[in-house]
């Protein structure tokens, strides 16, 4: 981007716009000797002997109270998420909220009801927080930030899309694109046949389970901004390797399906919230399955595809009536603010 | 507050109404069953036997780049001070972006340069990261959030308002009120006879000086949002102490005392970036001046006030003609956005 370039809305989608956006003005700009972290969901970091993992994310969903959830148990899921994905057990986050002049005390203090209840049932304590208040029209009722720190596990990979190997198997925790159907229905007033509900959950508990199982996992992440299509195509270029994904084993939920179809938007490139995708041996696969599937959060666990030798980073697509397309990641804006 | 009361812009001024705020709906909210952690800059946090520091800080600074910095150095800054002020070493940064959409590029790298050089030369990796859009009229340009971890200083007490004793020296590291000045000059269009700059600086050498000189530092604090005086109020409360503060020996640099009489301000309400206030012993008081007089940071250092026995936070200003008053925390909003 030239200097003069303004930033636009695609370049929050979590897809092609935003790492354009990373690539060419933050990272530069804060890294100007190209000394630059690892770009994985949490980065690791050692001190006085102790391996952490520190991780950090705003939150501007509209609306920030949704079938499902709100911004407050939303924020306190998603960085517990990016914790765990990155290999630690969560041990402390902190809260910063930016409040719009306006916002009514009776829906913050839903919100924050709802953030710390989700703290306190994941065990995960709120230990600092800073409150700002902007006038109105400078803001949008309620942005929070959490930031949080986790212990790495010990003797364990440290999960990354560069240990993924050929023969690995792709898994999916549960159903794709409810968080995003959710928000959009919300936001634009439609009601579908089902009500679809984010699916906001802490997934603390389904990885303690893999790895109490015994299940060597090579990468881990949770699809949110740019779903999961985005996170697949982002893992073959880490990996250099090829993806084939298989369409009819991706789970979607009948009503989700449904408001895709009706909108034109394919499941695969929403926003989750409370899903994982896993790189696992193909042999600990149906076990890694099983495991999942004993789970609340993982009842719909599924293969979805393979990693193997071939094309550095391309991702096809086996589609429900059996052709074969290119996977490409989300271009630019989907759904704006979406989480 | 009520559930049908707004929040409002001085709910965001760091002084009673953000007390209140905080008191009457965030915290309760957060923590219904009144488990509350303490209210410092930074929360300690023991983790694998590691004792740690984390805080949180967002900064909605308008303008977004003024006289002395952006919010970028701004923010690292802050961040960086919180952890010291908590009584740790920096170890990592994360850095939160909420941008608005039509931000030019290159008013956004001229941001993060300034950030990523502010933590390079405090030594303190920016480690994660995160970046959200907003469409225009929902924010303002740029908002950022920077969170951090730092290792508690082994051997020292942490410092905290409740370890002050009577006979306790009160000393500020330097001139009160340039940066909130600076930053009401630049949004306003004022121009005085000499600029006022912001003071936007990070401490952890100065009090790294204090600690190798063998000063005993019972409660540390950067007097940011509310200034100087919203901190002896509550520091005065937590210790349930009195405490005296001679107002001619406060050091305000001439153009901030000129600008604030033009203004009608009370400097030592007016926020500070680069400045600490701390109390002492009163038998190492004149040696801890004389250390950090010592350091750029500390040149206008001064023994400005004690704490004693007598009405529990109850603070009293000598002022510069030889009358005394009561000094009260800022009551709500002086400057919105001051940082």
């Amino acid at each position: 981007m030239r200097d003069d370039d303004p930033v636009l809305l695609g370049h929050g989608s979590g897809g092609e716009m935003t790492a354009r956006l990373i690539g060419s003005v933050i990272l530069p700009s804060l890294f100007p000797d190209g000394n630059v972290p690892p770009q994985e969901d949490a980065a690791p970091l050692s001190v006085s002997g102790t391996d952490l993992v520190i991780t950090t994310d705003s939150y501007i969903v509209d609306p920030f109270i949704f079938p499902g959830g709100t911004i407050g148990d939303l924020a306190v899921n998603g960085t517990i998420n990016d914790i765990v994905m990155g290999g630690g057990v969560p041990a402390a986050l902190t809260i910063g909220l930016i409040l719009e002049e306006g916002l009514l005390a009776g829906d913050l203090r839903r919100v924050l009801r709802a953030a710390g209840e989700t703290a306190r049932s994941a065990v995960v304590p709120l230990l600092a927080g800073d409150t700002k208040v902007v006038p109105r029209g400078k803001g949008d009722k309620i942005f929070i930030n959490t930031s949080g720190i986790g212990v790495r596990r010990p003797g364990v990979l440290v999960p990354s899309a560069k240990s993924i190997r050929p023969g690995d198997a792709l898994i999916v925790s549960g159903t794709v694109g409810d968080h995003g159907v959710a928000i959009l229905s919300a936001r634009e007033g439609l009601s579908f046949a089902a009500p679809v509900v984010s699916d906001t959950a802490a997934l603390h508990g389904l990885v303690d389970d893999l790895y109490a199982a015994g299940i060597e996992i090579h990468a881990l992440r949770d699809p949110t901004r740019g779903g999961l299509a985005t996170v697949a195509v982002e893992w073959a270029e880490s990996a250099a390797l090829s993806f084939t994904l298989d369409e009819r084993s991706i789970p979607v939920a009948p009503a989700v399906a449904g408001a895709c179809e009706l909108l034109g938007l394919d499941p695969t490139l929403v926003a989750n919230e409370g899903k994982l995708l896993a790189a696992v041996p193909l042999e600990q696969a149906d076990a890694a399955v099983a495991v999942m599937r004993r789970h609340p959060l993982g009842r719909h666990a599924a293969i979805i595809g393979r990693a193997s030798e071939g094309v550095a980073g391309r991702v096809t697509m086996t589609s429900l009536i059996g052709g074969h397309r290119i996977v490409h990641r989300l271009p630019g804006e989907l759904l704006p603010r979406i989480c």
